[in-house]
């Protein structure tokens, strides 16, 4: 697969998201990178491990700053680097995009140049979220706020096949996260997508709780725009904020370092648990195009997952099987589908990570 | 103040919340505490702290089990002891009901019995959230979903009055929990209820993130039940896993429960972060009367905490504050407010904690 790196996006960027590109060359000669920025800057950081037969470079002069509003600064940078590699997907020239940039603007490029799935009334951005026995597939986490029950349904059926064809789930079993764990319980819109997954082919298991997503419940937990983001930026912020005050123990003298000697492979083991790197590939699900966006604060490891996520994403024809999906199953989805997609507003890709 | 306690509601019931109340009555003669529940149990299970001369017990022969739909029960049940507590508030008998009972059937109980304040459109349910610079007020956690901008800005100034007067917090500021750190970023309740919010008296400083819910970065922070409920749940569910992880390195022999011993000191200071007992009352805003649901797993420390801010409430006079301000202030929230009013629906009461 043909994997376009926005080289230029990200707090590390670009060394470290050239150095992630370069190591996943060198271990995947299968696949092809492109790596998308100032061709003099990346020539430079990349030294002697260019060339590579399996590495190229294709210019872009500006880049979307982290401050930036995505759509304007998209509008005026007609040259940044996540709308060049974007645009390598449109014309052909790509299979996917990875992305460590300005998580708004790169939902915005997407939606502006690729444009939606037929079928797809919204798309939605996932994410693989940590619980000890793996991942599960956790949407929307910011694509789209005020979502409908149809918006929902479709991110189920999404999350679903991303669930089986790249994370290679078996049947996933397909939840919706809500207020009570009865099933149906919930908000308008909840109740709605509720009778829409009944009538699906999906493993609809009903409702899992906030409690919930800390457990492997299901494998494709679906949820509005604001839910989810609130969600994985809690996570974020708590996880941080509890490990903080642990590290801040095993640093005080005199008992606090020599208990860290002591724990050392026990804080190994936690750190495993919560390695979100490893996790780190986020599709944007709707589009036409592989677009996996990986998290600001990506370094070169990191990166390397995030171009897997998207050569594996690009390689299962994701993107086609969803527009299978949805031209297949068009009366599933009732009359508001028709309204939905009339209403349908581009992103307007102010959310940042 | 006079604070009715459903005796018979929790999963510790009615042991911890009798003794929890006799312990705080002990503390607090110039509180009087009115136990509900099955006279016999309750007489057998206080002993020799009764009679105690700020105490009485008013008989309930049934209770609402957590396994229970809240409605039907309450429709059933007409002796349950959350009824019979709450009733004791409607008949001027008693200034407020504290229950560590069905969250779902205290909310009902409240609704049917004592009805929303005039101006109110819907109540919602606040916690004191847990940060490290003490708590502040978090609502709705779940009385209501398919709020409407006008409802979080009632929220917004309930919650204040609760923070302001409860907490003691001077001038408290006041967020709404969105998708975006920009003010009026978010869905269209939110853009709604910032308009409303800039407009107000309150001091609104726009919007924090999920990962600023650990930090102290409003006194009140407002969202939708379903927003609320899924991130309460998430906050138990992800720092139990992560302390649970932590735990199980600390006995794991050889060196963990050396490293504890070391650690116990750090332990305690993270526990005391963490100390939510503490932090237990919730209270139950816009409803006539001072309704305050505290945690079906809470024990007699966590009890009395609850019938403090049950006392306090009750003292404050936060329901007449309520209404007080939703008359004064009719204009302010638009015409949307009469609309919503009328659409109003009870509060289901299916959420259970």
């Amino acid at each position: 697969m043909r994997v376009a790196v926005d080289a230029m996006g990200g707090d590390h960027a670009p060394e470290e998201v050239i150095h992630g590109s370069l190591g996943y060359a060198a271990e995947h000669p299968e696949d092809d990178l492109i790596l998308v920025g100032d061709t003099a800057r990346i020539g430079s950081i990349a030294g002697s491990a260019l060339p590579a037969p399996n590495v190229s470079i294709v210019h872009a002069s500006q880049v979307v700053e982290m401050h930036e509003h995505p759509a304007m600064a998209l509008r005026e940078k007609k040259d940044a680097s996540i709308l060049v590699a974007t645009d390598l997907i449109r014309r052909g020239e790509a299979d996917a995009v990875v992305t460590a940039g300005h998580t708004g603007a790169g939902m915005a490029a997407a939606v502006l140049r690729l444009g939606r799935l037929p079928g797809v009334d919204r798309p939605a951005l996932a994410v693989q979220m940590i619980t000890e026995s793996g991942p599960f597939v956790f949407l929307d986490i910011g694509a789209n706020p005020d979502s409908t029950g149809v918006n929902l349904y479709q991110y189920a059926e999404m999350g679903a096949l991303f669930a089986e064809k790249v994370l290679g789930v078996d049947h996933p079993r397909v939840a919706l996260l809500s207020i009570g764990e009865e099933k149906g319980k919930g908000d308008a819109r909840i109740v709605e997508a509720t009778e829409l997954l009944d009538r699906s082919d999906l493993r609809f298991i009903g409702n899992v709780e906030g409690k919930d997503l800390v457990k492997h419940m299901a494998d494709v937990v679906v949820c509005d725009a604001v839910v989810g983001n609130v969600v994985i930026k809690f996570f974020e912020g708590l996880s941080t904020f509890i490990f903080d005050l642990i590290e801040t123990e095993f640093r005080r003298p005199p008992r606090g370092p020599l208990a860290y000697a002591l724990m050392k492979p026990g804080v190994a083991r936690i750190r495993k648990v919560f390695d979100y790197e490893r996790f780190g590939g986020s599709p944007l699900l709707g589009v036409k195009g592989t677009v996996i966006i990986t998290h600001g604060r990506a370094r070169r490891r990191m990166v390397g997952f995030a171009i897997g996520v998207g050569a594996a994403s690009a390689r299962a024809r994701i993107p086609d099987l969803i527009a299978e999906t949805f031209q297949r199953e068009p009366t599933d989805r009732g009359d508001e589908a028709a309204a939905s997609a009339a209403a349908g507003e581009p992103i307007d890709g102010t959310v940042g990570r």
